[in-house]
Order: structure tokens, then C-alpha cells, then sequence
């Protein structure tokens, strides 16, 4: 995949799997000496430290790979009320029930104040 | 990703990441179907039901999807020891440790005696 590899973020103590991202080798090595999860966002291009706009940073636990190597499960201390910038607690609130996408959780946080001024 | 959706594979009891796959459409209406995890195998470039070669399928409890709708997350009842074909119960049996990569558990099968006559 383009030298990206698929982080799959999970929260440390829940266990809840918070989202999925991708990383290059730079993000991963940013990730691995800041201790703050960064990926590589491919529709903007750049790396993209989660939570420079929200506050809402991934504080790294523990990381591990796969026995392909193409994919990291990034195990994370999450700051601030949730990671999914639709103001959900995990980007996975939608759950598959008799042929839908239904979400049956309430949102964590709003986003609308958490990024107004922000983005 | 060419029609491919990323699939993060999650035990339901445990909360333990096992694997990462991919799923096109054909791949995901079968899981659906079957209940059984089915994925895209990009280098066989054909569907592939986990565990037909081992037996160790996935039964699915439950499928979530991101908010960007490009990544699954699905809760499985893992059949069998392990599902890394490794003969780990989690393909992430790496672990970063002071920049290298480390398994600290033990083989929960034998691939060898799993997959001899079957491959």
C-alpha cells in the first residue's frame, strides 16, 4: 500500500478499538519518539498528529505488528472525551443490525465546539 | 484501496486484537451471509474464508464500521487455538521493545502439524 502500513488504535484499558489509520515510516517513527500517535493522512498528504486541532492526543502504551508486518496494533492511553471527530467515544459507533448501520451510543463530546475555531 | 475495505478482527471475550485483513464487497456479503469472517487475499487476489485450510474460523458476533466507512471492526468467536497462522493466538505477537521487535508468549499450536497435509 504505497510503503503505508494500517494502525489499528485500541484504547489500553477498555480494550475498545478506537479507530484505524495508516502510517509511513515517518509517522511511525514520530509515533515511536514523541510517544503521541501520528499517521499519515492520505487525503491531505502530510502526517497528521491526532489531535493537534481537538487536544484529544493518543498516548502511547505499548505497540505491536503483525506477522505480515503491514499492519501495527497501537495500544493507547486516548486524552480528552473521544477520538472519532464526529464526537463519538470510538470512530466504530456504527454497529451492523438486520442489514444496517445503526449508532446506539450518544456522542462523547460535541464537535462543533471542540473544532470551531479550530480547523 | 481499490474497492478493499481494511477489517480489524477482534476476540469478543477477550477484547484481543488477532488480525487485520481485507474485505471487498463480495468478501463482506459472505461474512454477512455465513458468519463466518471471509476476506480478500491480495496476493491470491481471490476470497478466502479464515480458517479453511486450519479449521480455526471466525464466528462473527458483531460488525461495526468507521465513521469514514473504509474499515470494519468485527467481534468474533475465534474457533481453534490461534489464529496466526504463525501458530500465535493473535498475529500481533510483536511487541516493541527498546526499538525491536519481541514475542513474549508462547505458540498457542503447532502450525506445522495444522497445516502439513492441507497446503
Amino acid at each position: 500500500m504505497d510503503g503505508l502500513v494500517t494502525a489499528v488504535i485500541q484504547d489500553y484499558t477498555s480494550g475498545r478499538v478506537l479507530m484505524v489509520g495508516f502510517m509511513n515510516e515517518e509517522a511511525f517513527r514520530k509515533t515511536v519518539e514523541t510517544g503521541f500517535a501520528t499517521f499519515f493522512s492520505r487525503s491531505r498528504n502530510k502526517l497528521w498528529l491526532k489531535g493537534e486541532s481537538s487536544g484529544h492526543r493518543l498516548v502511547v502504551k505499548e505497540i505491536s505488528t503483525d506477522c505480515d508486518r503491514d499492519a501495527l496494533l497501537i495500544r493507547v492511553e486516548a486524552l480528552g472525551p473521544g477520538v472519532c471527530h464526529e464526537g463519538y467515544l470510538s470512530c466504530f459507533a456504527r454497529r451492523l443490525e438486520n442489514g444496517e448501520w445503526v449508532i446506539r451510543e450518544a456522542r462523547a463530546y460535541d464537535p462543533e465546539t471542540v473544532y470551531r475555531s479550530k480547523q
